[in-house]
């Protein structure tokens, strides 16, 4: 079968602040080849990833994704794999073309595993689907006090791990952030696991990172997430030989498997995270957790939109039981908990699992997100480059 | 003073074809201050860098290019590497924020210039301004005795450099390949600079590239440019420990400094190509010459478009007199001479300078462009988000 249509929707809440929130917006991507319909999702800037699929071309090496995908034949993952080496050539120039194909072949991987009736684990070759520990991402309090309640909160809802991060972490004092610390591992219990995000607050600033280790070690803190800029390897690697139990976690900004696999290599990470829905999908997201599996980093996967996201970032590691611990969309928006039918719950163990159902085992909710859907119109020279598929219409159609 | 307006000139030719020829299309970016003006471009695809510069906001951290620049303070240097600093964090997850801002940064540094009359290069710290040795970049022939025809055409223009690459050269026979890299060298002479650019074609296979050494060690060549992907950083340190002679290059895809450091520190490059319209811009560009300087490494531009692009391209190594090969886009497209009043021409000894006129020395040519200038307009929702700056309207206004 053929690539018949790729459709994006960009739906958005009414009104999106200036929180660190990723769930206020989303691009969700509808692919037909052969009768079957998948679904996927891109990370970030909606109309910025729709305009790479739809740019007039520059050069031989700065088309648009469209150029590489509509028509292409999808029988098999081989096909996947072959229109991804097709976009990294054909888009080279084109920097935002890794995020619009993510959310694209994300849809392919649903779409074939729509059609053969197996989940997209499978498809990836596990033949087991491990339980995750999902941590509850908290934003820090104002006061200690506050950071601790939020953390019991977290606790209290069933989730045996919290990362807190952002609201201010690493912009005050260091006695400042290790009372926070100290607190959330307080609301959180001795028998939780800790998790902080710095965000990227420190740019290269390597003693800013490592006055705060004491503290976090103290707390028995597992990961420091983000110290620095993604590319900023010489201070993620001295940061990383002076910490002691803490590990280093990064990688969420990777936007191809190799700058993954280089912040494990060069910035000597413990934990890597990967947002399948900027690296390149499903298919570059598991070659990084073997390159993690083989160099004993823990894969972890970085998601902050819906559960058809989730759903996605999970597949790479469905099958490696020894990585656990998972990010999990805790407090999103109205419009990321209604993209989806389905959703990923907690179970009596607080763990979730990625879905047994074929594909990524979730339905996009179209009649649920028509309110929040942003009809885009792109003209060059008067003549449309890009329509937004009429929401009624296409819900109608589609559903 | 404070940044007036930001407005975006998208040219291209009138068909756009395949080649991989980067000078098809432009995106020209005007910015006033203070009754200042500057220019500068962005590369490639230029639909897409607009759409950066104007999507609505994802959320805090995923802001587009406009938020952090709109009626931002002007007065020096530091306020665009303040600026810069805002761009990095607000549009930390909008990938293409960085090729839009390149082109931003470039016209503050030439509204800069031009406000204290000063080169560029002047206000980097330089107070010299050395000649380069530009190279002809050249497609491989199709045969042989056509790629030594080639190189002996563009000896006989004054050039003592010439690369030769793409056109097939990496994608056929080693001993086929060895042969116009032979035949390059005898069209050029024995003294004239030989180099090979293979554009990323053998992905990460060492060995397809490790099986090329050999003949261009034989013929002399000083450079083997892109044999990988851009963060290939493994790939690029095996070959590089492999080559006797011959000095791996790279690094056009950069759009971070730290990017193209890493490449230098963990890749083993002995060229770093910088690409100034995309990894953010002269700032950077000079952070990678120094940083390349203090390595030993030869720092190079990367250019294929407009004389606006060279000067800019120029800056952040005029003053360093050992690094003297420099691109130089040898047969552009008429749009991209048609771009700029002023052209850097080859002097006697086949050498160029950055100009010595204040900014980047370079007036663009409006009235000169006017046909080939595409109107985009872009709505959400019914209401505009983007329209082009009307041609005629602008052009009177800014002539």
């Amino acid at each position: 079968m053929n690539i018949d249509s790729v459709d994006f929707f960009y739906a958005a809440m009414p009104h999106v602040t200036l929180e660190a929130d990723g769930s206020q917006d989303a691009l969700l991507v509808r692919v037909t080849a052969g009768g079957y319909i998948g679904w996927g999702e891109c990370e970030a800037s909606p109309l910025t990833s729709i305009a790479a699929f739809v740019a007039p071309r520059s050069h031989g090496v700065c088309q648009p994704v469209s150029a590489s995908v509509l028509g292409e034949r999808l029988d098999g993952p081989e096909d996947i794999a072959r229109i991804a080496a097709l976009v990294e050539r054909n888009s080279m120039d084109l920097l935002q073309a890794a995020h619009t194909w993510s959310g694209i072949e994300i849809a392919l991987w649903d779409l074939l595993g729509r059609m053969r009736e197996e989940p997209v684990w499978r498809l990836l070759g596990y033949t087991e689907n491990h339980p995750k520990t999902p941590y509850a991402s908290m934003l820090r309090g104002t006061t200690a006090q506050d950071t601790l309640e939020r953390a019991r909160a977290a606790r209290e809802r069933g989730f045996r791990a919290v990362k807190l991060g952002w609201g201010g972490y690493g912009e005050g004092s260091v006695a400042d952030d290790a009372d926070h610390v100290a607190a959330a591992r307080e609301g959180l219990g001795d028998d939780g696991v800790l998790l902080v995000d710095a965000g990227q607050v420190w740019g290269e600033d390597v003693e800013a990172a490592a006055a705060r280790l004491d503290a976090l070690e103290a707390s028995g803190a597992v990961w420091l997430e983000e110290p620095f800029l993604p590319d900023a390897f010489a201070a993620y690697s001295a940061l990383a030989s002076r910490a002691r139990t803490v590990g280093i976690a990064g990688g969420e900004g990777a936007h191809t498997p190799q700058m993954a696999e280089n912040l494990i290599d060069f910035g000597g990470i413990s934990f890597v995270q990967v947002d399948t829905a900027r690296i390149g999908g499903i298919g570059p997201a598991l070659r990084v957790a073997r390159h993690a599996q083989a160099r004993g980093v823990t894969f972890v996967n970085h998601t902050f939109t819906s559960h058809l996201a989730l759903s996605a970032s999970l597949q790479p590691f469905a099958g490696l039981a020894d990585h656990r611990i998972c990010e999990f969309p805790v407090e999103p928006k109205q419009l990321a908990l209604d993209i989806s039918v389905q959703h990923l719950a907690l179970d009596a163990n607080g763990e979730i699992r990625a879905p047994d159902a074929p594909g990524l085992g979730i339905d996009v909710d179209l009649d649920a997100i028509r309110p929040y859907l942003r009809e885009v119109e792109i003209r060059i020279d008067g003549a449309p480059v890009y329509a937004s598929p009429t929401a009624t219409a296409n819900v109608r159609k589609s559903a």
